[in-house]
């Protein structure tokens, strides 16, 4: 089969018959109307395979979860997602993988309204790049850069259940009949990208960013884009049942803060909106700590002193 | 150097100050203004290391053409160029390779006017994947779809000098003191979207693509997708003085036919309106056939008989 057909059959039936879609799939670009007056929200994201997903991973769930991590800065700064193009390098076409692929990619598109409208299919090692985009009223996108002295730190969802799945080796492994790792494992490789309490969250955080690389690394960012510090207590980290079944106690804290692949949003918001950010949100939203004036991330134990622990996010090249 | 102090390094200076940039490279998406009542087009190109260049290729030469072939995309659209992000996939950070490759890039976007907005590195085999937006009225874009019979069939520049240079091996290979072997070399490395032509050709042109993979089979798009078909007389693809000194007289046609790389357009157009678009135009415009009613693509010698050929375009998968 040659690339073009390959395209075509694969992944033009994820190209639904949208207003907003002047010229999906098919030619030299897209063609793409964009609201007047709103932004254009856009960001682009690898996976390769060996490095971000098990080469043995299913490939509804590599198509899942390459899209799923776009999903979610999209989601961090409360765009509405709209369109994505996917660049994808194969060993070889294999239609099976291909069909299934294409399967999780559209379970995931499919519900949170984003469309394919455009490609690029080459020979090589095994990776996936996405570019999304997404919409939202001028001047209302949630920054990392402006959160202020006083906001109450939050994240929602839990932390550290795809570290802990990664850890205790479940990326690839058959957990059926195990509802603790199942879960884990779900969480590993199909994120769910926080869009409603993004979207939501607009005029109420101050500043917000998506896990990825954990939440130590990923919250440094927001306090460097701020010039602020923040004071969070270790015991506050919110954490699935999964989690405190499984984990051990010695790892907690380097799991939910250190390991990655969350894919919740960290969020800073004044204390007394976090009463209406809750109502709004389809998600619990944990407050666990605060910004601080003076600079610097302090991890805190349960009696507000402070703990002499190394958390670093994940970083692809250190 | 951790990554985002590896992002900042290289990839900030290219960020100019753009009042359509609400926000740059930094947070988890970048922040653009569409301009109102304009389309906004998009294409993503991935380039793997050892399959779309040599691993021993000019790190400058990669960032350049990596840029060069979305920006063709747009220039088939006749879109202007706005914004791309750039995820880059790398074995190791290399200082001196970033640097160079970071020029080779700056030196095509900056006077192309496209601003890095955004992009993810990532730790894996060398790949490149840009995703280019351009902006055009709505409506006015140059399809692929429009071709009419009776439309003079005709492609901007030269065809066949990088599938030249990189049959004679020069991808790599020091060619100085030979103008016409360093010419040849450059249109491979160094290929110029034909952006000025695209967007002179909007309102005159039924129907445009660009070059990538080849006349035979990218033509073969246009015809497709138009329900026509095209005469082409051979002897008419224009050449180069270069191609035209060290082409072996059997390879010429397959290499300016089905060669691929040579990233200038091809376009259908009324014949009366070609003196227009040739003065507009910074390139020359070479009538090489007419589109047909008759589907199919049929190479015509000198004499207007049929040649029986079989040209192809590259396919990622044949």
């Amino acid at each position: 089969m040659d690339e073009f057909a390959l395209i075509r059959k694969h992944f033009q039936s994820l190209v639904p018959g949208s207003s907003d879609v002047v010229l999906g799939v098919g030619d030299d670009c897209a063609l793409l109307l964009p609201p007047p007056g709103e932004e254009l929200a856009v960001t682009t994201d690898t996976l390769v395979a060996g490095h971000h997903f098990d080469l043995q991973a299913r490939p509804q769930d590599i198509g899942w979860k390459s899209l799923a991590v776009s999903l979610s800065d999209l989601a961090a700064m409360g765009a509405r997602p709209r369109w994505f193009v996917l660049a994808l390098t194969l060993e070889r076409v294999d239609e099976a993988w291909l069909t299934a692929f294409a399967q999780g990619l559209n379970a995931l598109a499919a519900p949170c309204g984003i469309a394919l409208v455009g490609g690029d299919t080459t020979r090589g090692p095994l990776s996936i790049t996405i570019t999304a985009m997404g919409t939202l009223p001028s001047g209302k996108a949630i920054r990392r850069s402006c959160a202020k002295p006083g906001d109450a730190v939050c994240v929602t969802g839990t932390l550290g259940d795809a570290a802990l799945a990664l850890e205790l080796g479940l990326a690839t492994q058959c957990a059926r009949f195990d509802p603790d790792r199942e879960y884990l494992k779900a969480r590993l490789n199909r994120p769910s990208p926080r869009l409603t309490a993004g979207h939501s969250l607009r005029g109420l955080a101050h500043a917000a960013i998506d896990l990825s690389d954990g939440l130590a690394g990923d919250l440094q960012h927001i306090l460097e884009e701020s010039w602020v510090g923040a004071e969070i207590r270790a015991e506050k980290l919110p954490r699935s049942e999964a989690f405190q079944h499984l984990a051990p106690a010695a790892s907690r804290l380097s799991l939910q803060a250190a390991g990655g692949d969350d894919y919740e949003l960290c969020v800073c918001i004044p204390p007394e909106l976090l009463a209406e950010a809750r109502r709004k949100l389809d998600v619990p939203l944990t407050e666990i700590g605060r910004i601080t004036r003076e600079p610097g991330l302090r991890w805190l134990d349960a009696a507000g002193g402070v703990l002499s622990v190394e958390l670093r996010g994940y970083n692809h090249f250190s």
